[in-house]
């Protein structure tokens, strides 16, 4: 099954009623959600745009108390397109052992990179593999999104805990989609690659297309394939941008509030789809954000 | 996903620390680590050979206390092979409306029932529906094992809580494999009828075989593709006749204690496979249980 589901066996496997996860701000729900409902408790640390979406060590570090068990981090980063730099990694390695912390590293996006960025695993470095719960899996590199295949890869103890969970709520992922992830995993690089330089092209299109819209300004992502854009100028909540593109423009965004109190006055772009759509979708919004402008 | 994940679904929405859940004894042994791992208590009632399978409700209703809240059933069973009467059910939905229980109705062999015995949901019975979570799936009938398509019939309150755990769990299951589960409900009555009759030849043999073989009785199981053998005559324990079997005759037998105490002095046979196969297996257990008992 997929990073969900890894996520849902590693915390219910390691997490006790009232200990705390620090998880970023902003983020996809799921990562508050299942250790609110294990009875643990989520404690946010800020990824800024101002910051570059880097982990502010401070405030992290400022954060940690007895009850602290694990850290996630979401590397390249949904909903932002961040990417955290060997020396952040660094940072948060010294912390994660200098406190005795599990990583819960979600890297689901880790072959999506882009402008000679390269993703590092947290895992790698020297102290980390002890520590760390990697995730990923097949849906968005390979783009087999809704096959429901991801895996976990983590100290043989810790892989135990979590197949007693799994066990008991997936069994295993559907027989004939693990073969398709071992032919994904052999036969598919130069494919992964091709489509890879296909997303930096539609980046760096839809980059330049947003930061032409006046009031509109994002930072430049390296990974993922989403744009975090930056609409406070318009005084108006990320929902109630979203809602007015919808209607206006008819171009579905994620408000960024639902991605945690960060996420409010950005809207997530998302351009996994044809560079023909991309070309009409930013046109519309172009269109409907002038309309306001002068409203 | 399937009844595994539906089960815990079920349990994390429903039961809360120190609930009782009344639990057939044998039993598919998730149904009593479920709501363990969830902090609710398994209280087991027993199916016994003598009964025919059916419910003592003597010892069923002894067993209710002011902290039970969900009885669980397995019919067609695994193990025993055994389906509950019309009489049973109304007996059963009788005492759960009685007590204000709620029935985890696992019905995953439905389709599979034998001798002109029919399958009754006791969800159908007048008052059950509003209490009833039917679990089923396609693994069985529709030989889709390892597809991990399953589904749960429940009022739509019920349905709700259990999404709530689900999308943070599973999410979904494969997209094509639930394709896949809407032709097998359109367009593959014939084929279960075909296999259905298939396993009523398959258990007609293998029920006279093993009853031919002296030391070994069971009783003629009316669902599933299951035979809970007595090999009780032979003063061994499952576990020791199991693996006797396996290493004498090559046969793979489930050891009845696998399944909970009241399996103890059984064996399970699953006849989910060729006749030649059953025929050749039948055979040598013949040959190995008679040395066994020259020894």
């Amino acid at each position: 099954m997929g990073v969900g589901e890894a996520t849902f066996a590693a915390m219910d496997a390691f997490l006790e009623e009232g200990d705390e996860v620090l998880v970023p701000n902003p983020v996809w729900l799921n990562y508050i959600r299942v250790p609110t409902s294990l009875g643990a408790k989520p404690i946010d640390y800020h990824l800024t745009e101002k910051n570059n979406y880097q982990i502010d060590f401070e405030e992290l570090e400022g954060k940690i108390t007895d009850r602290t068990k694990m850290i996630v981090i979401v590397d390249p980063s949904n909903p932002t397109g961040g990417v955290f730099s060997r020396e952040t990694l660094e940072h948060l390695a010294e912390i994660a052992i200098k406190y005795d912390l599990i990583v819960l590293s979600d890297e689901i996006y880790e072959q999506l990179t882009y402008d000679g960025e390269k993703h590092v695993s947290i895992a790698s470095l020297p102290g980390m593999k002890e520590r760390t719960i990697k995730l990923s899996g097949f849906s968005k590199a390979y783009s087999m999104t809704g096959w429901r295949l991801g895996y976990m890869c983590a100290p043989k103890e810790v892989i135990s805990a979590c197949v007693c969970v799994h066990q008991y709520t997936v069994t295993c992922a559907s027989s004939f989609v693990q073969d398709a992830g071992v032919t994904a995993l052999y036969d598919c690089d130069d494919d992964v690659e091709a489509m890879r330089q296909e997303y930096q092209e539609r980046k760096n299109y839809v980059v330049k297309a947003l930061n032409a819209i006046e009031g509109v300004t994002t930072n430049d992502p390296k990974g993922a394939f989403y744009i975090f854009v930056n609409i406070k100028s318009f005084g108006k909540t990320s929902y109630e941008m979203a809602e007015y593109l919808l209607e206006e423009a008819k171009v579905a965004l994620v408000p960024g509030s639902a991605f945690d109190s960060e996420g409010e006055g950005y809207l997530r772009i998302s351009y996994a789809t044809g560079m023909d759509e991309l070309k009409e979708a930013c046109e519309r919004m172009k269109n409907a954000l002038d309309a306001l402008r002068k409203e």
